[in-house]
């Protein structure tokens, strides 16, 4: 089996690229990572000496030698620098301290930004993100950036027009922050984030590709592919929400029926939970906007207790939700997904199994490959190890990402 | 607006991306070369050296001078090699000669191979190319190899099972070409050959991804992102015609239920149209599987003249398929979809005002940039043309595109 990956000429790029091969290999020789990158033992001499005099990389003993010199082995520096990971969830914010090694060495846990101002918000962050480089005893000049994670949040939108009405999306995180802060702040997507902290924390090797489907208020499909997120033409990918599952569905806000988020996101869920008022009194249900993470949970909660009402009121979700993920299997030939998001925190083994019994009766390659359908670790929000992964990469290798962005957005299109 | 491209430092993959930009600049100095591939002005100078000396590439004059030395310019030497594809078609075959710059210099069309056994048929085929040859005048050496576009056909699948029970996937097609013809064949599948046909032939740049809808008996959907065909874990990209768009519509043969292709696809349309026996004797459709393709193209011939029963019958297949293109542009953030094959022939227009329609009222990303969707040249068969492509791209830069689908089925996976 080969795992050789083409890697640019360009110097960021490589350097990038080098870094990541030294991540996913734990340790490692020069004249391996000449091997697994395909360029010179000249490049790769001047490139780790480069990651060397950053601090990024250290050299840790020596290998096996195959009779000539000893080979000295390479790995992440860890403490040579760190990131925060902030995931902006409704019922909660959770911030993440990771290394260069992607180890998280630190995390809070604060309330969610419910239905307040962005304006108050974002200083309380500025605030707490202080509170954890005191706390942690990191200092400033150390961290490398901010990354973080939310709902519709695109990177590199620049001033285009937000894919969702929330004042979130129209609120300029990325900037207030920076300048509060005074960090480079980076922002994307929750799934895009999850399906990047899955592969870092996973030490996922790059020619492995997989897909992580998040569930919050909606669901967001992360696609890994080649060791880097899929953004297509205008850096939306993923807006699994919006499958026509049922095609004579009820209207979707979107302009469309059936929609995979209409069928089985947590608001669904709830207004059926509620229109049994035995079940809503019982689980204390409300049954508004600002309450859906705490009512979903309740629900959610009750179905891994073993509830029927529950079960099957998720199991209802669920049924959707693998209709929507087989056919994503079947378009994209899938062999892993992840599930992860708040959606999922209590009742994702459902979730888990509704989806293994369809991919593996249905999926169009099941006599080639099987499918592994895995929840994301529960002990850890991916989504903030992703975003605080995306400013790592981000800071170290500005450029990478942004410029296939800008490049897609100025092609011609019409309709 | 950047259009460099990240070139891998592996010889054959350089040159093959080299060729390929020549290929899409039409003419081009090699100084503009090194700017766009990022690589050194000497690798560009060995490249072009051993394309020349190989007479894939001519010099053809000079360009504007910047004060220095004049640049010469390149292009590339269309008459040196040749290829053939082939799209095996239930009611015909299409041969497509092309040569090096992708024009098609001959093409021949036969009978399709309907329910022949391909033992018999393969002769015949390895005939027709002979015949071919012989009447374009060119030398058996100067053909560069064999593609092969059919439905279900997966590239590399080597011994593993097909994913229909077509006694063609069973039947060694590439095996007993070669052997017939004394030429490297290789096959893929007709919806992924469109798209690289597309590409090929409409001079479409590396850096604007791209889908195109196939439709024979089946659906496929070919992706091209950066210049290559997506292949997924096990080179089954694109299996549209699984998309479950009405949950609870009727069983699938594939073990799910109201896929696209059970709801949409020729079958469908035909079986409906059979319904109305005043119809079905008026178009004098007879409604078995041999007889598929000159049914459905009855009525698509009928619906494209205004016939009102017709129209609506294709138009409810249309919608469906709609719904299924709104949900892969909403997965994917396309802006570019084409749509291909026989199916599409004479009510096409019907399926694009369809697409349009839904796409331009419900994308997600109608408010950041629009999409595109085109029928593909109706003159021209893509999936051959592409045929051709890949087997231009196979001979002249063995293992580039093998190497990432041996990597993948390698690759752990269970359920």
């Amino acid at each position: 089996m080969s795992t050789k990956r083409r890697i640019g000429p360009s110097s960021e790029n490589t350097r990038s690229a080098i870094l990541d091969l030294i991540r996913s290999s734990g340790t490692v020789s020069r004249i391996e990572l000449a091997e697994m990158s395909g360029l010179t033992a000249t490049s790769i001499t001047r490139v780790v000496k480069s990651l060397i005099d950053d601090r990024l990389v250290a050299e840790t003993g020596f290998g096996d030698s195959t009779g000539g010199k000893r080979r000295s082995l390479l790995q992440i520096n860890p403490h040579a620098r760190y990131a925060v990971g902030l995931s902006l969830g409704d019922a909660r914010l959770t911030y993440v301290v990771t290394d260069l090694a992607g180890n998280v060495v630190g995390q809070l846990v604060s309330p969610g930004i419910g239905q307040a101002a962005p304006g108050t918000e974002i200083v309380r962050i500025a605030d707490e993100l202080e509170q954890i480089f005191r706390q942690l005893d990191i200092p400033t000049e150390d961290v490398v950036g901010v990354g973080v994670a939310g709902a519709g949040l695109d990177l590199g939108a620049g001033d285009r027009l937000s894919l969702t009405a929330d004042e979130w999306d129209a609120f300029p995180v990325q900037e207030t922050l920076e300048s509060l802060v005074g960090l480079p702040v980076v922002r994307d997507n929750d799934a895009a984030c999850a399906a990047l902290g899955q592969f870092w924390v996973g030490r996922i090797p790059a020619t492995q590709d997989f897909a992580t489907l998040y569930m919050a208020r909606g669901f967001g499909l992360g696609l890994m592919t080649g060791g880097g997120v899929s953004r297509g033409s205008s850096s939306n990918v993923g807006e699994i929400g919006h499958l026509v599952v049922d095609i004579d569905g009820p209207d979707c806000w979107c302009g469309s029926r059936g929609c995979l988020e209409m069928l089985a996101a947590p608001r669904a869920v709830i207004a059926q939970a509620i229109a049994d008022g035995g079940l809503a009194a019982e689980l204390g249900l409300v049954g508004d906007d600002e309450r859906l993470r705490q009512d979903f949970d309740a629900i959610a909660r009750a179905a891994s207790r073993g509830d029927d009402r529950c079960v099957a009121l998720i199991e209802r979700s669920a049924r959707y939700v693998a209709a929507a993920v087989l056919s994503v299997v079947n378009l994209l030939d899938l062999d892993r997904l992840y599930l992860a998001g708040p959606g999922f925190a209590d009742a994702g083994a459902i979730y888990v199994a509704a989806i293994r019994d369809l991919v593996g009766r249905a999926a169009r390659t099941r006599a080639v490959h099987g499918v592994t359908v895995e929840l994301s670790d529960p002990g850890l929000d991916t989504s903030a190890v992703g975003a605080a992964t995306l400013a790592l990469q981000h800071v170290l290798t500005p450029h990478t990402r942004i410029e296939r962005t800008s490049v897609r957005a100025d092609s011609p299109a019409t309709v």
